[in-house]
């Protein structure tokens, strides 16, 4: 009962035309952290078989990790089929609301209809963060729930999902965003990461029409610690004249 | 029931250590042939969970794929444990094991017990062909199994999976085995390839230690036109003094 599964979501994935890399992501940090993956399937973006197969894996393993459907368009069913799968139902869930509101506020873009369809998540579960583009996974019962795209999964597994199921003791991350291309600063980071290892340093670049640039996340045991080390990356970027939002 | 599963089996995919690419590889040549792909697993080298995913895929789809576990180690149980899914036992194959015997009679190695166990097929199948280490894949029922190394695998399924699956008509190839690494000849393939659209033209490194070279597959509609292409190929190959088998 320490096993768990990954549940991988999509039509583009079952038709070729995507090569999933998020089943051998998880995979691989689960392996790192002790646990093991018993099962990896690839299902439909179908409501029914997508219910099925998490009501029974939910019953069989520790954990169940799924990706995909949770976006702003109408084959995302992600969330109305694991809701269904407990008896459970959506919600316009406050707390997701409102990152997408801060989100959006800082764009040209609107939060439309579609858009808020991203904040309803099945009643009695938890949000799952989402560093590059705000609009959150969720965790109910023993699922968990993130987005297919990898550069968003990523994040969402390793700030969020990993740590709780470490037994490394507890994991702190903070982040900050600039008004950058990771490109331009991305030896910036290198410097700070070699310099302080025992911090994880990831970096996301962000879409806010009309502005862009990258969200830097630290991640690691020692509270102070990452202070100091965003310190000294903050100092940096003033020298630099680097505008960043902390 | 025009629909097709696949099934990777493999403890390297699930522990995150290989990336799969075979499931992408089958999905995407199947989309182009118009065969719909409705589930992939990723499943243990376990006997009862094989036999039983076998089973149920078999009973529900028109294909079933089935990737990995047919090499010659103790956890290569794919062959016998799908032979207990439909209640056949292994045999050793006549024709599997005189492939073997052929390509190892041409090596420094040993055709020992561990490489004739990949001559021992489930009763009732047919064999599928390998021109890179000619240990055969199996058909039985609905289901296609084939190797789980991605070279391999690709050639399995391109020159005798899909041709039987396909709806163009048939289809034929044949090869011819030179003693020159892949990279030496690859250009003379590119001339020859963009001269002849229609076939399809593929090539696949061998190690017959001590010798070891290229398998070079030529497949089309037209047999003729395939007599033809190699001609001219073979003639290029005795120009430039390259040893070749046909």
């Amino acid at each position: 009962m320490n096993d768990a599964a990954i549940i991988i979501i999509g039509n583009e994935i079952l038709s070729g035309r995507t090569l999933d890399q998020n089943a051998n992501f998880i995979a691989k940090r689960c392996t790192k952290i002790g646990l093991k993956i018993s099962e990896i399937h690839v299902i439909p973006d179908i409501k029914k078989i997508i219910k099925d197969i998490v009501r029974k894996t939910s019953a069989k393993y520790k954990y169940v990790f799924v990706t995909g459907g949770i976006g702003p368009t109408h084959d995302d069913i992600t969330a109305e089929s694991i809701a269904s799968a407990f008896r459970s139902k959506l919600i316009l869930h406050k707390k997701a609301k409102s990152l997408l509101k801060e989100y959006y506020k800082k764009s040209d873009l609107e939060l439309n209809a579609n858009r808020m369809k991203m904040a309803h998540i099945p009643k009695g579960s938890m949000l799952i963060y989402n560093p590059v583009s705000a609009a959150p996974g969720f965790k109910i019962k023993n699922v968990w729930v993130m987005a297919g795209v990898p550069k968003i999964m990523q994040a969402m597994f390793t700030y969020y999902v990993e740590p709780k199921l470490s037994k490394k003791g507890k994991i702190f991350f903070e982040e900050i965003k600039i008004y950058k291309a990771e490109g331009e600063i991305a030896h910036i980071l290198t410097t700070i990461q070699n310099k302080f290892p025992e911090i994880e340093i990831g970096s996301y670049p962000f879409m806010l029409p009309p502005k862009y640039g990258t969200n830097i996340v630290f991640k690691g045991n020692n509270k102070a610690l990452i202070k100091k080390v965003i310190k000294q990356t903050q100092n940096i970027f003033k020298e630099k004249k680097i505008i960043f939002d902390a």
